[in-house]
């Protein structure tokens, strides 16, 4: 199983206070982008991989979706999901998503926001993904971008010019990186751009959109903080095709 | 019309003594990778955008292409690339890139090999190209990757405990850079990966394949000037389908 950071007493504390825990999807500066890759919900039957507190699972339904299923690791999560969501057509789960067992042609959506980067093994995950969705159904999900994740050392470097840029190095070594993101240690796995598009299209699923978000004009106005992650990606939007 | 640099004459004095213009394709490190993306040549009527020697056009035609087209907008590698080859089938021609009149369904398959990167009006040139292939024909080329070219001030640098990496700036700004590789002032079209993408994507290609090219461990072992490259790649090699 991987590891199930989220379940670590401190990362949990940590997580929680994050804007997007306390205040959901609105909270999200990518949440538009990744929006607007989705289908219109109405009647669809949707799966979100990791979950989290439910706030997309809430939205799905709220925007009409006729099922939702949100699927995590995370007891902690999950509970706090539940205690959340009062509503008969929203289920919650816990399941390993690296070996999730999901029916056949059960779903019209998969979702997921910022959770396959940690999956090592994300090709069976996506086979059992391609497998559970019906013909035309749709994948999209959000993960942190490669350029993001790749650098030994991450973390903004300025020149004697004064230029402050983002140090590359490993891009092409996939595998594990070890980073101190609310605790210690917490593992994620490192893919190139083209790994994540190869992996799908040996699943079966065509591509049929990619996004290297960085904030808008706007959203780097009303959040100056936000600056820096325009000069490299901080995530990678995907919207595939069963 | 595109910057026509490959006319000039420093340019084309330098350009003709880099190792892939002397020795052609075996002496691009990136060859085999771009070489397993196309399909199997007998028999194919092949365009090849940004033709410059000839080198592939006459590889094309050993490998049994029915007829090759060759298209460059530098007259002086189209003058050599006539004087080096002696085979009916295969046709030269002066040709903007920007805006070239294709006939509809005429080939099976296009390739480029980095040239696209000299390319502003890109969706033109993909729209041409889309009408040209005939339906399952297929799109192969490579570019700079946008990794190599999106840094304001590209080269390598050295932090303090010797960690070599890529200093990543404006990797989100698409649009000129202006480098001086071979002569002054090169301009060269900064695109991100979802901006090749998506441009195929809109124009009605399907993504058969992306590779984010570096040099293998053998080919670093036999050119160690090739280490770098692999700690961000220089090339990205797509490959697309009618």
């Amino acid at each position: 199983m991987t590891q199930n950071i989220y379940d670590d007493d401190a990362f949990f504390a940590g997580y929680s206070r994050l804007p997007r825990s306390v205040e959901g999807l609105a909270a999200a500066p990518e949440w538009p982008a990744l929006r607007a890759l989705l289908p219109p919900l109405a009647g669809l039957r949707v799966l979100d991989l990791g979950c989290g507190f439910g706030w997309f699972c809430r939205w799905a339904r709220e925007s009409g979706a006729a099922m939702v299923l949100g699927i995590d690791v995370s007891e902690k999560m999950l509970a706090r999901a539940r205690a959340e969501t009062s509503d008969a057509a929203i289920t919650y789960a816990r399941v390993d998503l690296e070996r999730p067992e999901l029916a056949p042609a059960a779903f019209d959506l998969v979702y997921s926001s910022l959770a396959l980067h940690y999956i090592a093994a994300l090709d069976g995950l996506l086979a059992a993904v391609h497998r559970a969705l019906v013909s035309g159904g749709r994948l999209v999900f959000s993960v942190e971008h490669p350029i993001y994740t790749a650098p030994s050392a991450p973390g903004w470097s300025t020149d004697a010019a004064g230029r402050k840029s983002w140090p590359v190095d490993g891009y092409l070594d996939e595998g594990p990186r070890s980073t101190d993101w609310l605790a210690k240690g917490v593992i994620k796995q490192h893919r190139t751009i083209a790994g994540y598009v190869n992996l799908l299209l040996r699943a079966g699923f065509t591509l049929a959109r990619l996004e290297e978000w960085g904030p808008t004009a706007e959203q780097i106005a009303a959040r100056p903080n936000l600056a820096d992650e325009h000069r490299r990606p901080p995530f990678l939007l995907i919207a595939a095709q069963r």
